[in-house]
């Protein structure tokens, strides 16, 4: 391993120093610094894939039992780096050296009564953790971020990355400290224990903010620990209500791409809602596209009773691949229960209910959300004004896919994760999100009255 | 009492119903709203003065022993309502009504490469709970600065203060809700005790932020237990440094503005460093100003140094007048402690330390500081942006007092605290950080590739 191994402690105050130069640090050294990572990334592979052969060789030795085996696959998959994903994190830090630099904006500003001057000004937050699993890649592209973002970064990778990460960590502070970054910007936890966790995540008064990258367990690990800031990423309950002056074509092709072009992201759709007056149009155009894609649909009672519908429709056709439509679309819908409404998939399954307006819809969706992203498909102005108004998310969709909520999407260039909470960052956290501001004021030798 | 007494899920719950339709609510419904809250004190002003008399009583029968009969009195000072007191209540929700809907407000929108078109926009938290000290104005202010940024708040004061809080919170509610706003936008907990405070705090999913008004004891008494997001209301370590190239009088002015005006206060100055070159001549001004305006010096040894120089100059004196000044001096001034220099004092004392450049000003405020409000003096343009950039607090001030940071002078028209936390507000919270945003997007049909 190329670090020297330091108490997490240790690490966070270095971070702590180092960050008071970084957010005085201007962007072309930080741009500079970026550039140097990425010539680092590409120079060093070598170094990088033994490191990470190592942990790969660590990975299938305590390999998972048979039954698990898929699951142990894609860990291992994950984990895996090759020349092409080295390339890939080095052009990923060579983009996030090409976006705008947050820190200097003058958010507001203006001239009090009294004379005086207010700037409100975008600044770095200081210090931020990033604690995360497998992926090894999450290494460089979050330092990237926080060194463009102006702060010092912390990570805690997970014990069966340990030397990739390592390797990758050094590789990206050797290269930032020469390209003239203040030495600890780029600070590796080492062991990937419930001790260190809970070490960094009590650092009060020197983590400004720990971002967890990771599964519910993380999640429900830190909530028990921490006492730092901690903004948890998004789980995703997303929803798209079809309305009754949809177009059936465009419902259908958003539904289609928001559920299946990536189901096991949070922001693929889990409910469809669909309006009772054009319901039989759009589940006759839905379910058997659905079913086609092979997706399963837990429906209520209006979708089942359309589903059985047009499956008894289609099986006395005379064209057996109509019939065997009607048994797809049979295999395919399933009863829904109670629990259906709260479930992220994450899968290529998903719940269809029917609704009698679009109040109805924003209804259950307040009740069963999870304030990631929200879609309406409507030609009807007053529909779409009455469901962005009236939808508590953040990001609410007229006639788009769910799968848009996304950093890079949005223009922001790129994410650490995606904010449902609604303090400081919701949705995508990109870099003006791992900032915080200030005000400047000037005034003459102004005193208060 | 004119409340029904309920419990505290059932308060939240219901005002978590009433933010729903609160969020939707135009200005012009919640100005009429805020115009009647105004209206309805004035009214009911006899009701409220015998609830408060009620609280009088009881707080004169309970009263403190005689050793703290001062804190008993003012603290039943800031209970007492009056005529008068009413009427700046509804005075200030009148001020409220007059100033602009955060709600709304496009903070930031682009056109997305494929068409989609983003707004960033302002939208309120949705339930703020406060929680507060005996004044019993707070119900009121706290109040209209919710319904104003269209969220529902839940109140929460102290025992003391039980029947005036209650009458307050039902006059406001009432006359709301005959306005047209939802029933149970403004609630009121009953019950001032630490088993209330646990229960509001961990409403997890029902409050959205908590502010809590008040000592350091019942922030850590929420500490413990609060599951809600918090934002803590600032304590201010503030300190002004006086450049070398300060002008005199003028660094005079503002430290003893900083220090006298209201010394109580979280942005009143606490430390003043002042730059070796021109400490004499600073000194010689200020020291004298201080004793003579009552404040107590704790000093580091150069400001010993230079107040015993003082003294023996002016003992020497034929003047009478100016020998007494020697001894205010030599009264005033106490050598500093290690302690001192992290001291909010909230008195007529101040800690003054001499310091070789800038950057040991700004290295004594990292240390030191609190992150509230900090102040440079000086005439050097470089001296004044480098203390602007390094020095990390919610406000930076070049040649003014520290006391300007407050939601009124910031032109925000009203505070409900201030914060010196970096997420989400940092300082003044007025109505805009009673919000948060949502992203509505917009497209026609659009899919991700």
């Amino acid at each position: 391993m190329a670090t020297t191994v330091s108490s997490v402690a240790e690490v966070c105050a270095r971070a702590r120093e180092a960050s008071r130069g970084l957010a005085r640090t201007d962007t072309a050294t930080k741009n500079a610094a970026l550039l140097a990572i990425a010539a680092a990334l590409r120079e060093r592979a070598a170094e990088i894939l033994s490191a990470n052969e190592h942990d790969l060789r660590a990975g299938e030795e305590s390999g998972a039992p048979p039954a698990q085996r898929v699951v142990g696959e894609a860990l291992l998959d994950r984990l895996r780096l090759d020349e092409q994903r080295i390339e890939g994190m080095a052009q990923a830090v060579e983009a996030v050296a090409a976006l705008g630099d947050p820190v200097g904006e003058v958010i507001d500003g203006h001239r009090l009564a009294n004379g005086l001057d207010v700037r409100k000004v975008r600044v770095p937050l200081g210090v931020i953790a990033v604690v995360y699993e497998a992926r090894p890649n999450v290494t460089i592209d979050a330092a990237a971020l926080c060194v463009k973002s102006g702060n010092a970064i912390v990570l805690r990778g997970s014990s069966t990355a340990a030397h990739s990460n390592a390797v990758l960590s050094s590789i990206a502070a050797e290269a930032a400290v020469e390209a003239g970054l203040p030495d600890g910007c780029i600070g590796l936890v080492a062991g990937g224990g419930r001790q260190e966790l809970a070490e960094l995540a009590t650092q009060d008064g020197t983590i400004d903010l720990l971002i967890p990258r990771g599964g519910e367990g993380l999640k429900a690990a830190l909530k028990e620990v921490a006492s730092v800031p901690v903004i948890y990423a998004a789980s995703g309950n997303c929803h798209i209500y079809v309305d009754d002056s949809a177009d059936v074509e465009q419902a259908e092709r958003i539904v289609l791409n928001a559920k299946t072009q990536r189901p096991g992201v949070c922001n693929a759709v889990e409910t469809v809602l669909v309006h009772r007056r054009t319901a039989p149009a759009i589940l006759d155009a839905l379910l058997p596209a659905l079913a086609e894609a092979g997706v399963t649909v837990r429906g209520d009672e209006a979708t089942l009773q359309s589903a059985e519908g047009l499956a008894k429709v289609f099986a006395e056709s005379d064209d057996p691949e109509i019939v065997a439509l009607a048994q797809t679309i049979r295999d395919a819908v399933e009863p829904a229960t109670d629990e259906d409404w709260d479930t992220e998939y994450l899968a290529m399954t998903v719940a269809v209910a029917v609704v009698d307006s679009v109040e109805q819809a924003i209804e259950h969706i307040a009740r069963h959300g999870s304030g990631h992203s929200e879609a309406i498909v409507t030609k009807d102005t007053a529909g779409a004004r009455a469901f962005q108004l009236g939808v508590d998310a953040a990001c609410v969709y007229v006639n788009a896919s769910t799968r848009f909520t996304d950093g890079g999407e949005f223009g922001m260039g790129a994410e650490i994760g995606n904010s449902t909470q609604k303090l400081h960052a919701r949705g995508p956290i990109g870099l003006r999100e791992l900032c915080t501001f200030k005000y400047l004021v000037e005034g003459a030798g102004h005193v208060r009255a």
